[in-house]
């Protein structure tokens, strides 16, 4: 580029910058936000974590509550529980529905998990709470979205609560002031590849 | 659901796992993957967080370089900076382009920021790689897409490379075994939300 399409990129960039500032100044609210991470896509649960990473690099208190993932042991697992000081870390499901077989024991977890939530979001020492996967127990009917919905309604608006999982319901999205859908647009398991440690799990 | 829904939902559920197991078991190929996460909805840079954290809980030893995020204070920055054990985290960039106004200090400051990522990339003690809003810079030109993707090709494939920023070239695209496309459906600031602390920043 030439020294005057520096300039004119300078202007532009300078012109940039003020209806930025202009559109921020009418952006006002604050309070937390109900958020989802919903689609096909690889992500919806690391995005959580590096929320959660973010919150914590501001003081807030963490709390995650894994509603599937049973007793895999994986990255996140092994993160949070060998550092029990950063956050509140609980495992609370048996594994995906197709590792239990068992419809009235998936109700039981899905139940005590959903309880256990309650707690946390109603808990004031918690600044930001991550349900990973609540979105698959709704979506199989283990439990009903209409309480979830309400419970939600009336939650303390003091604090973040990010919901991820696919197949978000319409109701819960109807809700939520965040919404991120995930798509897949290339996954290396269809050219051959295992669930890769650190990416997956 | 009846006695007979509960055993036939619990009969489905096994032959779900039968199917799972097998395709797993076709899936055998294992390397470093290069993924890239892009589109306009929120969520790409938290989610290369995010396995960050993943990553750290298998023993792997975590680089991330973060292009544009310049002088700013970010909560992922103050987690990192306060735990410097964790991973090896820089900060290249001096703001956004509309920031800076200043289109030969954006270039200067982006090639610093490359000549840093190859080695990173090349340096054996790094299993993950991260290159944070990279693709700002390519989508501006202020890198040569042609030069970062021919020393992607050639990368070493023992480890994970995750890029990350909207507007992801169609060359870096082709190469990439990993694609998200993170898309906007529902976004507070159209609802006259500020951004909001650990969520987007």
């Amino acid at each position: 580029m030439s020294e005057e399409d520096f300039a004119r990129h300078n202007a532009r960039m300078k012109r940039v910058a003020e209806a930025r500032a202009k559109m921020q100044a009418r952006r006002t609210l604050e309070r937390g936000l109900l958020i989802v991470h919903t689609g096909p896509g690889k992500g919806k649960s690391s995005s959580a974590f590096g929320m959660a990473i973010r919150s914590l690099g501001w003081g807030m208190k963490v709390a995650i509550l894994q509603y599937v993932k049973g007793k895999w042991e994986t990255g996140e697992r092994n993160f949070f529980e060998a550092n029990p000081d950063l956050v509140t870390f609980e495992v609370m499901g048996e594994g995906f529905t197709w590792d239990t077989q068992d419809r009235a024991r998936d109700i039981a977890a899905a139940r005590a998990a959903w309880e256990r939530s309650k707690a946390m979001i109603l808990d004031p020492a918690f600044d930001f709470v991550i349900l990973d996967e609540l979105n698959i127990v709704l979506r199989d009917d283990t439990l009903p979205i209409a309480e979830i919905v309400d419970f939600l309604k009336d939650r303390p608006l003091t604090k973040h609560v990010c919901i991820t999982g696919r197949n978000a319901k319409p109701e819960l999205l109807e809700l939520a002031d965040l919404v991120t859908e995930f798509e897949e647009v290339k996954h290396p398991y269809r050219a051959g590849f295992k669930a890769q440690k650190g990416v997956e799990y």
